[in-house]
């Protein structure tokens, strides 16, 4: 993309060896990296093919040494841009204007679960699987399900705010933080909050901080309010014969007053391709069949304490869905086989990306929308010569969108198909939507933002981001 | 309080003939105020004795006309503090700079009630019980519930980020918003965000205006998500022999895996004062009884679409509740039972306002730490010698203390006892907890504010004020 070259050219502030000694005294010597064999490690992540070698990587262990680091990157205006997981699908954590990667990895403490109060104290650079299995041993929920909660951390997730098929029922990250531990680019350390479960004590920094992909302060602890676990579910999945009659199906579902904890869509291909996968690259072969003459899959969740209440929810779905043009509903009545179900869906991002290389996108519209935004983006793959994968989250709204290179030329895919996401971007917004329902900007979809925002709003968020961070040493590049 | 006469004292800037004149141009004659018996109707609210008289009252009737009306009071630095249904507890929509009063009541429609998507848009001088009864006839919910909400507007729930009853199991105020038309003091209007469920789209500015009290922007349209609506609810009085007692068996409910839809705490004289409020003010007397020895005590509502699982759900609260001092459970079997429960609860306020002018304090606490902050409570109260009413949303851990006047005189009313108030707070920080859980902080708890937060915090919060507001006229004075 043209902004990437551009922001690759700008000058770097060289770290002089003066700057490295005292990154080194600060978090010492084994946490300075500067072999460039293992800088350039700190410089991709799951997004496309992109990738910028940072300085250096420092990987503080505790909020003094943050706090140190940050103070003397500030002095020396020197670009500090946080890391967690590296799951990332918009490039928000990496270092393009070279400076220093900020690793959070050592910051992987679970550091109390409060049993009586139903929260937990983390540190941001535990992985979210982790902790869901923590809290799960008391009997506690932490609902927020990236597909990449195997690798990516809480920080990571709270600067994306991240969702995943649980949210339809349960909301994203930003409904389970209550108060968060920040260091400001001065160095100064923040509460942003109380751990409360309501509060309306001046302005919210909280909910500011989350979503603000690293640009306004490094977190280095969170505190999560928690729920409890719900003992079953119930997990089927519904063949359509069209994308959209599946969509439409999802708008009817929840206006009958249901209200499944996992809607989740995918594509004919997104599966193939995963079936392809699983067998190929996992070894581990799917054993669910498709069904013929079906184009569209739906997975609907449902959970609760009550066997008989979940089986007279699943009857209502089935009464709704047997509306529209369905196949025959599989009912997944042992754990192997939900679990092979959510294998399926977990697996569809991996899938397509070993295939192709690919372009992600991660709309999101109000869900009686969904037909016409799906309908709309096969219009312009085919207008703009690409094909594109279709899953995700459609109980919320949230569509992923992966557009294949596959035989397409590198030059074509760098300009021509970025125009085409830029179609995409306007209809989503024409259809009441915005860019990015849980993967967040950073450079993938920066230079969309102004279709979904006016320079006002732009304008505020700069401002914002100029009181926490003046210098503009924090995730510079990124958002807008 | 001392503030307020400082404030007070300050100068305002008179409104020229020229400057009426345009108002008047603006949203025409009759909807500028200059009589000032009527200017005074809009100088004061539901806080303390609190009175405050603008110059003028506007009352704006669309967009356009608050933008034109900002613009105008931004070229002559004239204060603007925009009014909701005036039940506010903290004093947050008074004029204590003098200016204009901005008044909502004429943006009081519904604009659409969007079945298909479970959302609506409304102007923000719609009341609250109008809006819940509207979308309640659709089979929808919309669950923020305030106890004023018969005369309250949605638009000043979001100013404070307002709760109620329903919050502990539905969330509040911010829970529901997705998406704001707001005018900035420069006359800009934007829209904070999407009418979608997840965004992951820039800054969370939806979040920052929810609860920032009327000080960044005026709210002109507001986008609510909505949920289907529960068929069916259990409501049980629970009288305990102390508040202790009554606040170890909320916790110990939660702890159990049970999630309420409502767990509200009032003290044996909250009611006694209320039933004399009901039979002598209302001229509806209360049938309930009190239970003899009994001091405290819970309503706990359990709601659902199953009759079965509730009455499982209320025996599993029984047996929480029998592992401590309890009297006889009332289970409430009709709707004029359960009705009258609630007019208890709802009238605690106005009846303690009744019987004598009080402070009202809404602290907020980890809950299971209130039974230390109730105590604590008590005896700062004795040390201090004034008398409080407890009672609130203990299931959130959001305490109402309403300390009484009585025969308190003028100076001690208005020196000691906001040293008391003072020692309240310190506590409630000490035991994790905030000055506010739903009523803001407004004029009546700004001066405590540093007990909650750090210098750094506070600066924080004006640097964004000054990014949307830098002439400082929207609501002058308040928060910080």
């Amino acid at each position: 993309m043209a902004f990437v070259k551009e922001i690759a050219e700008q000058e770097s502030a060289a770290l002089s060896g003066h700057v490295l000694h005292a990154l080194e005294a600060i978090v010492g010597e084994a946490n300075v990296i500067v072999d460039q064999e293992r800088r350039l490690e700190y410089g991709h992540d799951k997004t496309e093919d992109y990738a910028f070698l940072p300085d250096a990587v420092v990987r503080p262990g505790n909020t003094q040494e943050v706090s140190a680091v940050l103070r003397l990157c500030n002095e020396h205006g020197i670009p500090v841009t946080p890391r967690g997981g590296g799951t990332g699908l918009s490039g928000g954590a990496l270092p393009v204007r070279k400076g220093l990667v900020l690793s959070m990895e050592r910051f992987n403490k679970i550091l109390h679960i409060d049993e009586l109060n139903l929260q937990a104290t983390v540190e941001p650079g535990v992985i979210t699987e982790i902790f869901q299995n923590a809290v799960k041993e008391k009997g506690l929920f932490y609902p927020p399900d990236p597909a990449s909660r195997g690798s990516c951390f809480l920080g990571g997730n709270l600067a994306n705010n991240s969702g995943g098929p649980k949210a339809v029922k349960y909301g994203v990250t930003r409904d389970y933080v209550i108060n968060l531990e920040v260091v400001l680019p001065s160095g100064e350390i923040i509460w942003t909050a109380a751990n409360v479960l309501k509060n309306s004590t001046g302005y919210n920094l909280t909910q500011l901080m989350c979503g603000s992909e690293g640009t306004l302060g490094v977190i280095t602890k969170i505190v999560f309010k928690l729920r409890g676990l719900p003992q079953k579910t119930v997990l089927m999945m519904i063949p359509f014969v069209t994308n959209e009659e599946a969509c439409r199906a999802i708008a009817a579902i929840f206006v009958a007053g249901i209200q499944p904890s996992g809607m989740e869509f995918f594509e004919k291909e997104a599966a193939t391709k995963t079936f392809d996968y699983c067998e190929k690259v996992l070894n581990s072969p799917v054993t669910t069949k498709l069904t013929e003459g079906m184009n569209a899959y739906l997975l609907c969740e449902l959970d609760g304490n009550d066997e008989e209440v979940l089986m007279k929810d699943a009857e209502r779905v089935m009464a709704v869905v047997e509306q529209f043009q369905v196949g025959e509903v599989l009912f997944a009545d042992s754990a192997a086989q939900k679990e092979e179900l959510w294998k399926i869906r977990k697996n569809i991002s991996p899938a397509v990306n070993w295939y192709t290389l690919t372009k992600s996108d991660d709309v999101v519209v109000p869900r009686a929308n969904l037909p016409r935004l799906i309908a709309g983006i096969k219009e312009i793959g085919l207008r703009y010569k690409f094909n594109t994968v279709c899953f995700g989250h459609l109980g919320d709204g949230n569509l992923h969108v992966n557009i294949l290179k596959e035989n397409l030329d590198d030059h074509y895919w760098h300009t021509t198909v970025n125009e085409g996401i830029g179609e995409i971007f306007k209809l989503t917004v024409s259809l009441g939507g915005t860019l990015s329902g849980e993967h967040g900007i950073g450079i993938a979809k920066r230079p969309y933002m102004p279709i979904a925002m006016s320079e006002v709003n732009l304008e505020l968020m700069r401002g914002i981001k100029k009181v926490f961070d003046p210098r503009g040493i924090l995730n510079p590049g990124k958002i807008f």
